[in-house]
């Protein structure tokens, strides 16, 4: 079999993992010819790739970022383009294309099988949103990356008797800051899913204080937001430079809560640093996983699936079901939490 | 409501965390006392115990070790003590006893359930042999120090063109060696459940010198043996000093590999260091839901269970399920990692 | 004889690493008592201690943050103190006192001895810019954190195809600047001892890319700024928010490079995380050869000094030298590092 | 200019650092050109070389071992050598050779060097024990990792209230033991420079126990002896399997005192571990400082010696004065551990 991989989206901790993977199972074990598209979808629209073969994925296993590449291509030039790539996997002649990626790459994974080319799919995002699958690669990573920072800042913030509010990734949901957050003891989180009441949240800091502790770590994921009309808020808006987002909960929860509470409070926001670098074992494992399950899916003709963890298992569900609706922290979480608000 | 915890066997990162979380949700949220038994089930049959208060566990999510202290008890001893624990329990006045520990400790834990204490366990082993949870909390450290050390170990084999036999945990089981194995790309994985043969182990990695590679890293768990006849192994017998098992599957594995390819060929054994140490956030996030859902099921009345992951989910299992049988590697998983012999 | 410990200033790790080895040495080897003082100079002033005894630094070396609390204290408000620090060291018998602390520290340690306080200092500084020692603790702990994140910085640069500027700490000398940015091999290294030409600067970044290179890393020290008039630039001056220095070299050099090279360009603040947590082997080693140093001072009346690392050794220097002139990066270290503007 | 570059002995994080950084500064910013041989001064005798550009040394500033690959050859080997080394040299037009090596292959470039070949070395050892320079490469990377082994390993041996013999790499000295040693807070540390007296070192652990404690850490290096009759010790003897050195100090201390203090004690030898993977941040700067030194060395015809740190700067000293004494742990050094016997 001739198999084409592609990796698109923003970098997540395994993607290479799921490459070297798939090249070894199809490769040494089913004696297959692989091929990667550079920079995702791009790539196949191209016809711009390159040959994968053992050499070409030995030592990868554990390094950050994509050696194919990635990129966002609009969606409107996607649905253009699938004659182009239905053209060029016949050219080339694939059996199957495996594109790993996120939301926006499994729904054009899922046009391109619509439209009658072989895809198995392997989702792959750090914020864990695919409501298909019990985790996602990249997750465990990015949330020992926070959880690390939180630690870190827990004895400065000690130190300077401050209260941090300290901003991790997840624009749409909560996952990383329920974990990093249950993981490093956090004082208090504020997610997406559940605007926030600032009054209870500066209570909750200052009952904190009146108990003796001397400072607070408020994790708040990039997406938080307070209920309407309950503080001042810019959403989004752009800054004093043009530049949007700016802003930011982290920034601006801070200024609102050293005001309220006569205490120092700084913004730290952790950004792109966990998205990148080497992944954990657990990570490393599950991509594995899903590279191997997506070439056996290939081999029993199983297109239009894509990979997913249910309890230990890997299983193969349908790419339409993939991005249906996001996975968003159910309230029975909250509470285990103890701190979300 | 007044609940007794207590911490036993072998140390596993997360217990520290197990611990801060039933304090939080019992003490903040129910209004509960918590007393912790020192030095497992040898402290509530001498009754010897401290109050656990929020300063008690303040500081301790994110540390090793555990702050009850830990022992080990023989069975037979644990179960003349029975009689001894209930005095102690009504003398005490407590509602519940949550014991936090492995096969002994949860054996034991039945058998004060089924004398009618009030018990509800928490599964605790690095080794992730419990069969009625997808995971336990301790595994994923385990893994994770299995791993770096792998990954140190790779371009050390490297530089000096050598076999390495790295010894990890798991008598009875395989997971750490499967998962760490995986994870680090080891190109040979020994495992209890299933014994090796040498021949063809020495196949697999005299072929992987013979394609031009310069070294090979064998993961070994520490109960791995040789299929009966293929190869002299001396299964735990003392050694020169009298000690037991120090002869040891790398050790021995080394040096028949030494002979059999002519290489340089060198035991690694990881020892306690896999089990000791700051948890993982991935451990502390599912040490302090087991610690949450613990009280809640203590409050349910649902006592002779214990916490279990299922999928995403905790959910509580019968005791007497916990510890009937050894969670093995399933065969399905070897060819997922492609070098399980 | 008795001695008064205190920490004061920021955050650095390694702080408890001193306090313990003052105890020990003092202690157990010279049978000296020992107190610290709660909140740097404060306590001095404000008479509030605690005994430091074995049990009290038990498990603190490779705890970040310090278990006797720190402050800022205004220069003016410690002259007018030191009567009454004088006073209190009398009450409380003390032949010496050791504050461990940074550049304002050791300037009021100066005055405490010059005003005839038995005293001896331990310098600490994440930034490492004081002058008469080769290095201080803290700084270790400090690149390291940078570095790391550099190096995950490094994939996402790359899977994203864009220029990232870090901002790392160091308002007055590139060190860390320097030594985080030389480890993880970024491309460019700004600091504040050599305004730059933002002309070079994108040109440097702009070969990178016209040689096929598809990401750029540009390490930022917080007090780096361009060369008066060669770019617009905005020196600590207030945001939208009246907060001070929210501006920022990362964000108003992220800005001008997107706009100059017209590729992607992203600041990333890396913060507090750099001056918290467990110290590095090496910052422990170093903190401990000081405290134990300062001891050794003490007890030969050697007051009015602080100890420093030149070379291997440990040696004591006065305090009147240690606050004279800052350490700046001297350029001849620039070349070394191929990609200092 | 042309210059051949080798790497020699054992792993040592590091080692692709200085190949890098010597790539930089003679390729980019003098023109040179540079080939690296294979495998150490085997590539040299057998004129085995690649070419090294600046895509050859692309990403492996933060890589351990070495791209170069290593080997150890025999002294007389090296003698023979000679002349086919010159004869090599002159056919490649190099106009300098730059081994990176210990303390052997210093000795073999003092060797290359008199006999008239343009040599300018680079010291390279985990042990820190050339005498010329303060500090090694390599030697922070190894005390790091037996650090973070030693912080684990605390929370097992009070868990399971054991004594932990930690066997660190240092044959002759015992420079991992002591810093690693100091770093982590062991109880006794036991050093080649100083053959230790047993029941010196049983009483100082018994102390422990009797004063409440229940754990202790003894570090050892590996090249640690007891004092001459003193206890039974079995110095590098073959073991039941002929092989050598499998006895080794942690398991023969671990059972001399685990008899004579009736506690549990256990050995864990730490190995390779130490010595590969990726450098820390301050192993990559000296190892960079060290790469540029020597091609400016080179530029200035200083042959003959090797870079050396002294202080904070990198200065040139003779190889004869390299290779004469072993730096051992001087004993002042001792004092500030507390704990070396």
């Amino acid at each position: 079999m001739r198999i084409g991989v592609l990796t698109s989206g923003g970098d997540c901790p395994g993607l290479n993992a799921v490459i070297r993977s798939v090249v070894h199972r199809a490769v040494v074990d089913h004696g297959d010819e692989v091929i990667g598209f550079r920079d995702g979808w791009k790539g196949l629209l191209d016809c711009d790739y390159l040959k994968l073969d053992l050499d070409a994925v030995a030592g990868i296993l554990a390094r950050g970022g994509t050696i194919l590449g990635s990129s966002r291509v609009q969606p409107s030039h996607l649905r253009d383009g699938v004659a182009r790539a239905k053209e060029h996997v016949e050219e080339l002649g694939l059996d199957a294309i495996i594109p790993i990626g996120g939301e926006g790459t499994l729904k054009a994974a899922r046009l391109m099988s619509d439209s009658g080319l072989p895809v198995v799919g392997v989702p792959k995002t750090i914020d864990n949103d695919i409501a298909v699958t019990d985790v996602t690669f990249g997750f465990d990573t990015a949330v020992g990356v926070a959880t690390e920072a939180l630690d870190r800042l827990k004895t400065t913030a000690e130190s300077h008797q401050r209260v941090l509010v300290v901003e991790v990734m997840g624009r749409h949901t909560g996952w990383i800051a329920l974990h990093s957050g249950m993981a490093a003891g956090a004082h208090a989180i504020v997610v997406p899913e559940r605007p926030f009441d600032i009054d209870e949240l500066t209570t909750k800091v200052a009952e904190r204080f009146s108990a003796g502790k001397r400072f607070a770590i408020v994790v708040a994921a990039e997406g938080a937001k307070p209920k309407a009309g309950s503080m001042d808020f810019d959403e989004g808006g752009k800054d004093i430079y043009g530049h949007e987002r700016f802003a930011g909960i982290a920034r601006q929860l801070s200024i609102e809560l050293e005001q309220r509470l006569g205490k120092e409070a700084r913004p730290v926001i952790l950004g792109h640093v966990q998205r990148g670098g080497t992944p954990t074992a657990y990570d490393r494992v599950l991509a594995t996983r899903f590279g191997w399950h997506a070439v056996e899916a290939v081999h029993r003709g199983e297109f239009g699936h894509m990979t997913a963890l249910r309890g230990t298992d890997i299983v193969m569900v349908p790419l339409a079901d993939a991005v249906e609706t996001l996975k968003t922290v159910p309230s029975e979480r909250y509470a285990e939490a103890e701190c979300v608000l």
